[in-house]
């Protein structure tokens, strides 16, 4: 039996050798950009001071420096992609919150709410490239291919992101479309992470192929976790708002699955959710939005600041409303909430979403198992996939 | 005497080379952003209907096709780097067009405006993503390099929007200042565009670094331009509103020199522009926006829309106002437009800008007859700036 290494050493580690790097790489941003990167990976305070908490948890650093162990090179060699991997999640976060209208992100103020949307735009935009220019930088002849699989996995993982999206203007997602939504906007970046280090170290195609699809798998369960928590988390521990998803109408996991049950509490909850005199959706409402009105202006000068006394600089569109833009919902009260909660349960929407994740985390460490790999960083990438999928925040 | 070539004709053959595999490009892209992105390029109605004007004028596809030629290879050698070049120019123009709130370009609503801020980000997000797989999934062996090249002028580019934004924020911002960020914002991309099909022919490196040299003179030759535009362009051909660099306050070239010149009328352009009760810049300022309020917010569902019934889903950020977040000024009345309009011509500013428009075209003509090239491309490459250069739109 190969022996366990704890994986709060393994995460440790993966920090240690990668945090330099990273902050070297982001030394070449301009100093705006870099002070709020900075802020947002968690090393720095707003005002620059250094902070003395951990930042994120370095996930996907450590599976890109252990999939290059597994494929029996140095964690060295799998740096580089680690770097450039946390970047891309990095980049993915500021957009998000940007897109979420989100507060707060790990207890604190996020970038946009902060320094404004435009340098949260741009923060984000810099990440990315970034990404690209620690890998085609770095002199091992298999950067490019890396580089190659990232742009890939990122481009998933926007298209995901924009599926995310147009959900939110259908009337209803089924479970398989929600699913595979997961597996574009989580999991590609995950299985990314999970094979880069590989692909650094030169390994055979179906030893790349075994990791990224251990990570892919090890992605879904990741957001059905991550699902589960929207709804049942704890706010202390997760940092968002209880029961977010619900109030916001997300089609998350949970709720999809709730929804396909057919019965009575399921059309409860349909009509609860969606029941608002609320268009149905058509095929041309499937990306459309709303004109919006209130832009990502300059860098977000003084609209509506506490002290909400300037003249407003924002620009209102006079563009006439197109026909095929839906009417969006009211976010739903907390009394809403609390039923809505029961229901998805009640529906086997929770019970469901766990299985999914026990599913998929079984379907990642089989794609583990089956692949030649060197014995102590696969035990440890195993351990890191369950502690994942069991983690609480 | 190298014979000229119709500048219109060498733009239409690199539209005809470029265009189908920018189409190609644009297929691997989710329905929704794939709809936003062909209408943004101008091939389609907002509705998906096919467009019978053309869109943008492909000058960064036509100098990557001819950059290729000068270094003696066949047009299409350059075509992947035309295709790279033109996505990340347009996610550039959609993230600014977020950033800016502009309603129009060409004369069109923008893509923010017709389907909310969050797909405008995640379709820029995905076309700057697109660019690096275009490139890395090409064959040529230089292609890395090109990647390499694109990926570290789009850094360039994103940090001079960053400069931009930082400027709004200043009391006083130097006209070297103002011309390193227009060389960083336009100039690298230009640069890149005008080297990378010698980067894809295998140029020598003397060649690539004369053909970038021409490409960021022309590049900050072009920000020069677009700044006069900005003041005194005509709405109807440039179709932006009159006067917007002045309403907006903006330190562009011609209102930078004007403020520069130390008289009188330079004095009241200053107190016009900035007098309003607008703290002073201070370091921490330099980054720093006020708490933004109306975020991107899902895809901008019906804030404010035309009908403004539905409750908004506006999270209204509940943070303190830093301290060092500046208050942001009030746009200028049209009679102030008018008024500042006069004393930047007055000051100079405008006679100025010309002149560095004229200096860098020459700068840029100057690094492309000392270059070792082939005569045909070489000729419209500079046909092609003078054009550039020339244009009222």
């Amino acid at each position: 039996m190969t022996p366990t290494i704890a994986v709060a050493d393994v995460l440790q580690r993966a920090r240690d050798i990668t945090e330099p790097h990273l902050a070297q790489a982001l030394d070449r941003l301009p100093d705006s950009i870099r002070r709020a990167a900075s802020y947002h990976v968690g090393w720095t305070e707003a005002d620059g001071r250094p902070r003395n908490q951990r930042g994120g948890k370095f996930v996907r650093a450590a599976l890109a420096v252990l999939s290059a162990e597994a494929a029996w090179a140095e964690p060295d060699v799998g740096v580089p992609g680690a770097v450039a991997v946390e970047l891309v999640h990095n980049f993915s976060l500021l957009h998000d919150d940007l897109m979420d209208g989100d507060l707060e992100r790990r207890h604190r103020p996020t970038v946009w709410a902060l320094w404004g949307p435009s340098l949260a735009l741009l923060a984000g935009d810099a990440l990315s490239t970034l990404a690209t220019q620690v890998l085609l930088d770095s002199d091992n002849p298999a950067a490019p291919a890396a580089a190659s699989a990232l742009s890939k996995a990122t481009a998933e993982m926007i298209a995901g992101q924009a599926d995310d999206l147009a959900f939110e203007q259908e009337r209803s997602v089924s479970v398989e479309e929600c699913m595979a939504m997961s597996a574009a906007k989580t999991g590609a970046l995950l299985g990314c992470a999970a094979s880069i280090g590989a692909v650094l170290a030169g390994a055979p195609p179906a030893t790349v192929q075994a990791l990224e699809g251990f990570g892919r798998h090890l992605g879904v369960a990741f957001q059905a976790v991550d699902d589960l928590l929207g709804i049942w988390g704890d706010p202390a521990t997760t940092g968002k708002p209880a029961g977010n998803d619900l109030r916001q109408r997300k089609k998350s996991m949970p709720i999809v699955a709730a929804l396909a049950a057919g019965d009575d509490e399921s059309r409860e909850l349909d009509a609860l959710l969606f029941g608002d005199p609320h268009k149905d959706g058509t095929p041309d409402a499937l990306t459309a939005g709303a004109p919006a009105a209130d832009v990502v202006k300059g860098n977000g000068h003084a609209r509506a600041s506490s002290k909400a006394k300037t003249t407003s600089q924002i620009t209102r569109p006079q563009l006439a409303r197109p026909d095929w833009a839906p009417v969006s919902p009211r976010p739903l009260s907390t009394e809403e909430v609390a039923r809505a909660t029961s229901l998805v349960e009640c529906c086997g929407g929770r019970e469901w979403t766990a299985a999914r994740a026990k599913a998929h985390l079984d379907a990642a460490l089989g794609s583990l198992e089956r692949a030649r790999l060197s014995a102590l960083p696969r035990r440890a990438l195993a351990d890191l996939a369950v502690y994942v999928v069991e983690r609480e925040s």
